[in-house]
């Protein structure tokens, strides 16, 4: 079997820029990375990645622990993340709670057995305490935890705008959908400022929250008919994802009222189906490429024993489409 | 930093229980495990599975490539996947090409260098040479490629069943828009099905292919766009995915063209938005859930040096609701 030794005399180069090649370290010129990976193939080299991450003491693995990838914010959160951790050199180790807190911790366990040199975590099953004591890199996502610095969007904000847009077109009695204030997710906040914007302005509300353990359509749309036929009289609604706002178009087509003519709906995230679902879903634009990025390179400082910024709140967008 | 021997001595059990209880061997019973756990937490004991990984000569790793999990279908597929993997004991690495050749040739090369098990490859940038010579398992997706085992769908009945639903609901001229045919993906059998049930029954049609990297809503909506230009007496139309089908019911909404009165809808994948949407999309159901586990079990039996069926095709299903 090839060794780096004789890649480096067939390629007439050093042990050092074969080595800087592989680990994409340094300037190294395109034409030199082509001849590497050409003289590479021509071996059939092929570098053991185990044997090096117990030299080196780094696996250059990333962990990233969802609910599941099959939720539109997260399926997109983790093409952001792992697109930004190839890019600086990282591999991604993909893990979906399904919000399981057995599944969570036997996880978080793996993960450090596999020295991953660091974590993300957008899940939020685990009780807190389950992170404070970790003592490597890890992120969150929407979710303060002890001093570990966190990623979110500006959740304040976003209940705000969603608010005023409502009020701005006209809605006197708003339903409000988020989920369980219990958990304490940053995502709480956006019931506070939709609730504030309410108040400064004399108008009527009503809050519903999903189940703790709710992720799924079927308990969303129980909430939602619960919601309706307690307040028939509701003439715009703010829920907190857009997944959830298009099962309250749904559910108003179903039963015969007009979006946007007799109710205006506002939903959270701006995923793709937000464009391409009729009527096209006004939302609040979380930036996911940027907050990807963000948890990526706040890792890495981390990583570098660079100090980095607990707090790292990005802003939020009223992107209006039809229904409203 | 406490070995394996100090887990097992306070635990009063043997290295090879200890061990097999790590490794998930062999019959363990609950109250056995719960105490190795126990102690394990006891000795902040975490056994470095890099080390191990080089020992066994396996990683228990599955690589997973598609082209983005931020796709609803490959979100589903992705996390579907990672579930039977993580019951199976094996870790998911997730990459997403991009349609990227040279990011998923780089991956190839990268799982290759981290010893992954095992690869799924659920997408189809690179020529089908660059997975001719992998001596490792790999199963693909959709796509057949030399002797490597595939799972897919039944493409050619999900052809004929949509093609059958829309004929049976009184469509005269039926819109296809499907991938690029130069692909050699299986999901070309949609497009065979699709057309030979139209002939059958003397139905006119016209086949739209999107472009060779095409993923994208905006490329999605020109073809649209096109399509309907060029044939404005279209009363009916399969598209060969949910996202497409939902663009054509947006289109169609904004054109005035009421669904299904004038123009009947049908998709084919039955991801999440598919009934979530309105009206609800009729659709061709793939086993999603069925496709991830069939690939890891087969890729775990090829891993064991089983002898596998080379084609393993699950059945589909037509799921009806308002569009048609």
């Amino acid at each position: 079997m090839a060794t780096i030794h004789d890649v480096a005399k067939k390629a007439g180069l050093s042990v050092t820029t074969i080595s800087r090649v592989l680990n994409n370290r340094g300037y190294i010129s395109e034409q030199t990375r082509q001849k590497v990976y050409q003289v590479m193939e021509e071996l059939n080299y092929h570098p053991n990645e185990i044997a090096r991450s117990l030299l080196r003491k780094r696996s250059h693995v990333i962990g990233l622990i969802v609910p599941s990838v099959s939720h539109p914010f997260f399926g997109e959160f983790a093409s952001a993340v792992e697109h930004d951790a190839y890019q600086q050199g990282f591999k991604l180790l993909l893990c979906n709670s399904q919000l399981d807190p057995v599944k969570e911790k036997e996880y978080v366990e793996m993960m450090r057995r596999h020295r991953v040199d660091g974590m993300i975590v957008g899940s939020h099953t685990l009780d807190v305490d389950a992170y404070k004591d970790i003592q490597y890199p890890i992120i969150t996502i929407d979710r303060e935890v002890a001093e570990h610095p966190f990623v979110a969007s500006d959740n304040e904000r976003g209940g705000e705008l969603a608010a005023q847009l409502l009020i701005d077109r006209g809605c006197k009695k708003i339903g409000h959908i988020c989920g369980n204030l219990h958990l304490h997710m940053l995502s709480n906040h956006r019931t506070t400022g939709f609730q504030r914007v309410c108040e400064q302005h004399d108008t009527e509300y009503v809050v519903f929250q999903t189940d703790l353990d709710a992720f799924d359509q079927s308990s969303y749309a129980s909430i939602i008919a619960d919601m309706f036929t307690q307040h028939p009289d509701l003439d715009g609604v703010f829920a907190t994802s857009d997944m959830m706002a298009g099962l309250v178009v749904k559910w108003c087509m179903q039963s015969g009222i007009s979006v946007p003519d007799q109710l205006r709906v506002v939903g959270y995230d701006d995923v793709g189906h937000a464009s391409w679902m009729s009527p096209g879903l006004s939302t609040i634009r979380q930036p996911i490429q940027e907050m990807g990025e963000q948890a990526v390179r706040t890792l890495i400082r981390q990583m570098n024993g660079e100090s980095v910024e607990q707090k790292n709140i990005l802003p939020v967008e009223l992107v209006e489409r039809e229904s409203t």
